[in-house]
């Protein structure tokens, strides 16, 4: 066997074994497989594709490459949650005290972010005192105290998933549904959850553009999850807008812990929150208790009872939100892993938005509506409303502002980002504010004033008032499709 | 612009610019594109191919990454003759000679061998004394006072190419259309010519496999010459078994004095060099003085003149040939580059198989009649029929024998090869010798012996006398097809 066989082999479109899938991937961590080889084969696979099974192998031998963690000592079934990526995501953040609450132990690794996506690590990371480092005894030990646990992927996880993710980067490789499939499923199959919930984020914020390239991603890492035989499902959800009204580390965690204790949710982040928390309770394996263990099943009346089952769990996540029970065990977590919860008023501390920023920039609307070239569509309305808030553009200007990475170096300065005052939909009077930008860097606040005012759009209110179009429906749709 | 653009539009099928080709060329030179993103590039070309334009630009763009020689102080048109490679392919050292004595200058860098394949300054280097490593000065004088010249490539000529060309080789990159004929027509382009007769090899001793993708390579080369405005004609030549009755530096030499002086011509060559010397003397621009200033084609009649003066010059190369003119030519050449051709007896001293070898191996009819299988076909026939001698084993022998490389490091034994006693066609008696197998390695001698037994079959003489397919027929075919 030798590597230049195997790509040639993939070159004419042929399948590639097990065998040589393990020979290509060993090849990488010994060093005998070429970096330019390595690219040239991950060409080879964008054009020529790999089936399922190829996916599959691939995705076992990236993730049997490093540590395979055992999760076993938790003594349940413990369930994941993946998000793609997207602008604004703090869910891992709201997620983990909720079903903590509902008694489903969460024990996660996470990430730090890089380009236009946060990464929840880099979130902890900016409560002050915060510990995202733990032992494998300290984070097995609070799961079973507290509930739940995140810490930073300090493992040796995947390492031939890292040394193709870095090549596909700079290689033109980056877009092959097989590859980027087997390079989330192999870091997720390593860190030892039992069910794994995906959110795949779709919209111009996000990698995936459109609803079907998320659908067929969906459909690509149930299959790996299936013959790894892992519950799986994927929820496909809308990112053309900022998950949220914050974007930022610290601004994200004030935002997490508002929802959680009732103080401002918004709207789609909550039907999201619902969604994704239902959805790791069913594959908990907890749904046979709800209904009892006598109802029996009707054929042909399965999807009312599923409608029953969901409406029941649903139910109990917003019990564990409105009773402060999930925002309690918000602060046991942080406070487990060292994190400062209570400097003043402990109910409001992460909740207000941070006074204590070297430079603070306002912007309003009426600047929008004074620069816009909807200006003359609006004419002198007394008020507009805001149509589209671009995700993608939001993203670039986090990053600008300092709140995330251009490359793995870079410092992230916590507290900077961008707090919406408005949202789409939201209606806007001249002069009223829409957003505050937050940086230590004054001369990029000026620059992200600007890029701010071409990624907000408005529209007249008689415009929306008319118009009942799918895309004006479609502004408040979080939830595209779910999938197991 | 940047070069994971430019690799994500071939990827998506897109033409590259000039620009972006340049681009990709200038980043090899100066370092800026790594290997990992060259390799990457080459197989989504590879896949999803270049066109007639983008061929011709990525040619132009590696000529000029590096020297571009200028012959124009030789005052004549130049024509090259370049061979994609084959086994015992020694008609440089014949061509040479033969357009000198026709007064057709030639000026000609050539290259070393690898693999299977041998190269001509190697089998240059096998004579005694002669000096491949020509200044510029010496190199025109030379060509100006004995009618030709034959030197190592030693220029920075095309090294973009050369970086290229290896990459490929260890990426499986190598197999498309585009970047073989770009490599070649580089380097050709480069080193200066006027006018160039391509032989390219087709066979199982060729890098093309069957005369389909020889017609394909020959039009992509003729279009790239007729882009860059130079004359160029292809002729597609067998290479499914050697060519000529010797393989090896020193033994070709001999077989090219041969040749020459008329000793010795083996049809299949012979027939070989009137048709490369021929299309050379065509592309030279003397046919119109073949005819005279006077004749007109009349419509119509362009074939019977084009046959008539194809007879005429084929006349002509016969008489330099049959008169020794050429064979004095080719001892001047060698001379003049400080060669020795008179050790003895002048007219010989390249003529005799060399004795001098330390170790001596032959191998007769009789022994393969005794262990192929071919036995029982032939029961108790007084003789056999060479139906087959394998390209390609034959090849793979010579190298085993240390008359090639494996790779760039190896040194060659310019005494090593084979001389074959009988070619295909050719009746053989039991006990009759086959070939002649030399080498400095005995314990390689033996092995090449066992390996030489599978490389020639035969036939019985009764299956020949019945048999008159194609296959028999194409035996002694050497010329495919000649495209202009």
């Amino acid at each position: 066997m030798n590597i230049i066989e195997i790509i040639e082999k993939k070159k004419k479109a042929q399948e590639l074994s097990a065998d040589e899938i393990k020979f290509f991937i060993n090849g990488i961590l010994d060093g005998s497989v070429k970096d330019y080889q390595a690219s040239s084969l991950l060409m080879a696979i964008c054009l020529r594709g790999l089936n399922s099974r190829e996916i599959y192998d691939l995705t076992m031998a990236m993730r049997d490459s490093g540590d395979v963690l055992d999760l076993s000592a938790i003594g349940d079934t413990v369930v994941d949650k993946h998000s793609t990526g997207g602008v604004g995501d703090k869910t891992t953040l709201i997620i983990g005290p909720v079903m903590a609450s509902l008694g489903v132990p969460v024990a996660k690794m996470s990430g730090r972010g890089l380009g236009i996506t946060g990464g929840t690590i880099d979130k902890l990371d900016s409560i002050p005192g915060f510990s995202s480092d733990l032992t494998d005894e300290a984070f097995i030990r609070q799961v079973k105290s507290v509930g739940m646990v995140d810490a930073a992927q300090n493992k040796n996880l995947a390492p031939a998933d890292k040394y193709l993710y870095a090549l596909r980067d700079v290689t033109g490789t980056v877009d092959s549904m097989g590859l980027i499939a087997s390079s989330i499923m192999s870091k997720k199959l390593a860190s030892g959850a039992d069910a794994i919930v995906l959110d795949i984020k779709c919209g111009n914020g996000a990698f995936m553009k459109d609803a079907a390239s998320a659908r067929e991603l969906a459909c690509t890492m149930i299959d790996i999850a299936r013959r790894a035989d892992k519950r799986c499902t994927a929820v496909i959800t809308d990112m053309n807008q900022p998950l949220g009204y914050t974007v930022g580390n610290l601004l994200e965690v004030q935002e997490a812990a508002e929802f959680l204790c009732g103080k401002r949710r918004e709207k789609r982040l909550t039907e999201l929150i619902i969604c994704l928390c239902r959805e790791m309770y069913r594959l908990s394996g907890r749904y046979p208790a709800l209904y009892g263990e006598n109802l029996q099943f009707r054929t042909g009346l399965e999807e009312e009872y599923k409608s029953f089952l969901d409406t029941k769990i649903e139910k109990m996540i917003l019990d564990v939100l409105n009773s402060g029970k999930a925002y309690e065990k918000f602060k046991s977590f942080i406070k487990a892993q060292g994190g400062v919860t209570d400097s003043g008023d402990a109910s409001y501390d992460y909740m207000a938005h941070y006074d204590g920023f070297a430079a603070e920039y306002r912007f309003t609307a009426s600047e929008y509506i004074d620069e816009n070239s909807m200006k003359s569509d609006t004419g002198d309305a007394p008020a507009v409303i805001v149509s589209r808030i671009d995700a993608e553009k939001t993203g670039r200007i986090s990053l600008l502002l300092g709140a995330g990475r251009m490359t793995k170096e870079d410092e992230i300065d916590y507290k900077a980002g961008i707090v919406f005052d408005k949202l789409v939909g939201d209606v806007v009077k001249p002069g009223e504010q829409v957003a505050v930008l937050y940086s230590k860097d004054k001369a990029k606040l000026e620059q992200a004033l600007q890029m701010m005012k071409e990624a907000v759009e408005y529209k007249s209110i008689s415009d929306a008032v008319d118009c009942n179009s799918e895309a004006d429906l479609a502004a408040d749709k979080i939830i595209i499709d779910i999938l197991t």
